[in-house]
């Protein structure tokens, strides 16, 4: 069964319903026709276009990577019949209001159906994706022209977008963008700039492409205080919706990647013969704010990304260990008994364990904080609605990262399973390897993640959000104390955050005046910061499974409440550990990074 | 420079003369016509042909990879090219007796001229490295016929070699294998049988192939007491070494990887039509002691290659981050100051000291071990004789298996540094990363390893080689403690060791009643254990350069050594301290491997 190799339904359903309670969204005025019963009908829905449509072609689009002519970029056919099927079945706006021909579903809803799709086909699916969370910021900061002109037909899947920010000369560092728009008479701009790793920045999967490219304006101010946010068709867009004269948008060359080859990365050529056509979007010189809107629902989306590359080797090494025989059990060595199945051998088991605990794990982490954009967007208290936008903020960097890290681990223990199989192209998981190593480059590396985390998010107003996560992590310890099967892992959990606190208050105060050492071995505050926070989802779902385990029927339902009860044991037990070392080296200010001289290489 | 970006060439000199003395062994009757100069001297002649002949043609190796069109194997001609230059410089036989046309060299030198060529081009150096394993094999136990028959032309490059262990139906499980040999009336024997992954299965590169295969006698004990080990060459070879008819051997297919595409993995039937030729090398039923002289050797290789792969990749990102200008420093975000270099920033000083410590301190566990098969084959001394076997038996899985985890993280440090780019292939990390995922595998998984060494090295002759092990770390704490600024490291190896040699005791005493308690973690045991023992040789060669600088001249060489300094400092900072929970997991004798259930997926 194809399904069962995307995603573990069961547990889908656990996360959306179990720990977050997605029918308790049903109550709120903008979900109240939905049910628990059109939930799990849109995501049979997802499942099966899936299954049939997405699932289907993801090795043909990375062994047949899209083409180039020099004219146009061929992408073989399965590609646009996908995404055709799953515009039809509206899952490309199924959070959107019902007057831009949306659902009106809950966040955490639509973040399911894409968790479905990225595990189906990553490649596939980023072209749907991108032009979501552009049309999002195309709907909350553009004029009502503008909205009128391009959002009902992004929204329909006639037109698809893109995010415009890397240059070849500035990488991370968007302060040394240098894309130019002019503005002319008539309230347009012309711009003239080279983009780079531009995702789906060309193709004919849509009839047009509405890029969001960042720019500066004439005598704007030196770095990112000075970059404006621009609306950039391929096409020109009539009053009518039909669609004008190419634009200047030229593609310069498509990149080769090591994964992910079924996506378009294209180098854009803007302004090339001067009449490079743009509109401005919000404020001049407000762009990096109205970018990093649709930048954090894109990190949340890149993390969700690795979490189901994750979850999709998981699956495939779980069927073949529990099919392919293999050896016998340490200490038995019997060569006339049977062989025994892989999956009776323990290091074969870790290896499944730690991939359960990094993708369930990774999974539980992206649902919360899509809950958490539900919250804040239509929570019925305003209190609830700020500490939620709050929580948001300072959990995306781990959001982003985490997975893109261990869910990448989870893939290379997937090809482990698989022994020799697993390196070759025969099998598909060397695929999702090489898919997942994207995720820690992409939308803001994860040096780029662990100076937003360490340097801004936890000190952000005084630490509030911080001690609001606090708040939250004891809480769960409060219940998950109560019992004895959990209480162990509660202490050990309060114990990590306790140390997660302590090297805050080491390192904070430097921030400003030793800036750079503060701020040195971010990456290992992250990493130490982000095993912390799944713990504390591990024990959230193992305090859920406890409790209904009581009234458990049925062999499945009893056999998957334990699994979530022995993978959290194996998460405090095997994972939380590595933060301790990694605590004492943050807190020793340890300088090593930058003592060491280049001539010392 | 090709040759900056293939080594480190003062490291390289810096581990073989002054780590491990190999002036020393010009004293020996073996290499008495050998001096320094001799050994600089070949050592250049390896890099010239690494940087003009292997180098020039890694990417295309990997892009056009060996193609089977059912009748023969096509691939690029530089493959070719290469090897020839190689072999007719000599380097297939740089350790062999002269009367084999070898030159006498030490095993220390082969495997650093190995080492040069395997960072060059791992793929194609694969083709000779099989070869000269396959000949050590027949030296050691062909008959005096079958010296004459096959050594002399594999010695000069005439013939290739190949070991032939997999079959599909078995993977890692050998007592399983099914290959049958049947005695003929003449001596001879015919094979019938399947096996998987041959690198260098078949080809045009060379005349013929010779392949050492496992299989069984007719009646032979089940397992592995019943595996006998034969020379299988793919075209008969007449007494007076031309070439007679072609053997039963056929190429099933060729195995597409996820890298390492240079080299041909095969499928080979023997014996389709009944005529498959095969003579017994050794004793009848002994084939697997034969075959793992050639495995032991054939892992120091794997090992060797993956630090390579992870030199390459460090240099490449090394000079990357150099060339390339990227943002400002943390703290100081004037937009108007010019780009820092990259490795002006301390996470891309982070990335660059940690692949040079893993890289680095690879090397030096791979030249240890080369110099410890010296020790063993020519020490004057018998005790020292016996005692470097019994180290090098203890360290082989380590050897082994550090740097394919290691080196391989050095390979994703060295993308992450190139952002974006290193994602692409137009930049060759990426493909380091993906050669680089094989070493984990092949010659004996992960997790083979770690039984081997937990299971089988620790503990046997009541635990003399880790005894010796344990005499030898105490020998370089007590040199380093000497001086201050080692004493800490000194002493924190200390700790480390006991640890080890701590959960050594609390473990092997149930290896015999609880066998599978006892190497459930086994891997963990292994991680903790390969970093203990690199931590060492990063002390050796703090050591070393902390005595060298003393009198060093010149800014080169104070910097050289400082860099030595600098990265143990940091392995014992940053790497050592992740032993302790391990230890801590192993002594706890976690079963969470073996308690999961099956149903709990």
């Amino acid at each position: 069964m194809t399904a069962e190799l995307i995603l573990n339904r069961r547990d889908l359903d656990f996360q959306i319903f179990e720990v977050n309670d997605a029918e308790a969204l049903t109550q709120r005025e903008r979900h109240a026709d939905h049910s628990r019963e059109t939930f799990v009908a849109a995501l049979d829905a997802a499942m099966a276009i899936a299954a049939d449509k997405f699932f289907t072609h993801n090795r043909e689009s990375d062994e047949q990577e899209p083409e180039f002519d020099g004219k146009r970029v061929e992408i073989i056919p399965q590609v646009k019949d996908a995404l055709q099927a799953y515009c039809e079945a509206g899952f490309i706006a199924p959070t959107q209001d019902y007057d831009l021909g949306g659902m009106q579903l809950p966040v955490l809803m639509g973040q399911a159906f894409s968790a479905i799709f990225k595990s189906a086909n990553a490649a596939t699916n980023s072209y749907v994706g991108l032009t979501i969370a552009n049309a999002n910021v195309i709907n909350r900061f553009g004029t009502e022209s503008q909205k009128k002109r391009y959002l009902p037909h992004m929204l329909s899947g006639r037109f698809f977008g893109t995010m415009c920010l890397t240059e070849p000369q500035a990488g991370s560092s968007l302060s040394d963008i240098t894309t130019a728009a002019v503005p002319q008479g008539d309230g347009s701009y012309r711009l003239t700039g080279n983009k780079i790793f531009i995702s789906g920045g060309d193709h004919e999967l849509s009839e047009n492409i509405i890029h969001l490219v960042l720019a500066r304006l004439p005598g704007a101010p030196a770095g990112v205080k000075g970059i404006s946010l621009f609306i950039v068709p391929k096409f020109m867009v009539n009053d009518d919706g039909s669609l004008g004269a190419r634009n200047d948008v030229a593609l310069a060359g498509l990149i080769h990647k090591m994964g992910w080859r079924g996506t378009t990365s294209t180098m854009l050529s803007f302004g090339e013969k001067g009449q490079c056509y743009g509109e401005l979007i919000g404020q001049p010189n407000q762009g990096l704010a109205a970018m990093f809107h649709m930048m954090n629902e894109a990190r949340i989306g890149v993390g969700m990304g690795a979490v189901m590359l994750g979850y999709r080797g998981y699956l495939a090494s779980l069927q073949y260990a529990r099919e392919r025989p293999q050896g016998r059990r340490a200490g038995s060595k019997d060569p006339n008994e049977p062989q025994i199945k892989l999956i009776a051998h323990a290091d074969i088991r870790r290896m499944l364990i730690a991939q359960k605990a990094y993708v369930e794990g990774g999974l539980s982490l992206g649902l919360y904080a899509a809950r958490l954009v539900d919250e804040q967007k239509t929570g019925p208290d305003e209190t609830k609605r700020e500490e939620a936008g709050l929580l948001l903020e300072l959990l995306t960097p781990i959001v982003k990262s985490w997975p893109s890290q261990w869910c990448l681990e989870a893939n290379s223990l997937a090809i482990q399973i698989h022994g020799g199989y697993g390196y070759t192209r025969e099998y598909p998981v060397e695929q999702f390897y090489r898919d997942n190593r994207l995720n820690m480059i992409h939308e803001g590396t994860h040096a780029i993640q662990s100076i937003d985390l360490l340097g801004r998010k936890v000190v952000m107003q005084q630490g509030a959000a911080l001690e609001l996560l606090g708040r939250e992590i004891a809480a769960t310890v409060k219940d998950a104390s109560a019992y004895e099967t959990l209480s162990a892992n509660a202490d050990a959990l309060t114990i990590a955050w306790s140390n997660v606190v302590q090297t805050v208050k080491a390192l904070a105060p430097l921030l400003k005046e030793k800036g750079e050492l503060a701020l040195a071995n971010s990456v290992v505050f992250l990493e130490a910061f982000g095993h912390t926070v799944v713990a504390w989802q591990w024990l959230r779902q193992a305090l859920v499974a406890t409790r209904a385990l009581k009234d458990a029927k049925g062999d499945d339902e009893i056999n998957f409440y334990r699994g979530k009860l022995h993978t959290c044991a194996w998460f405090f037990d095997w994972e939380l550990p590595r933060c301790k070392p990694q605590h004492e080296l943050l807190r020793s200010l340890n300088d090593s990074t930058l003592t060491m001289q280049d001539a010392w290489f």
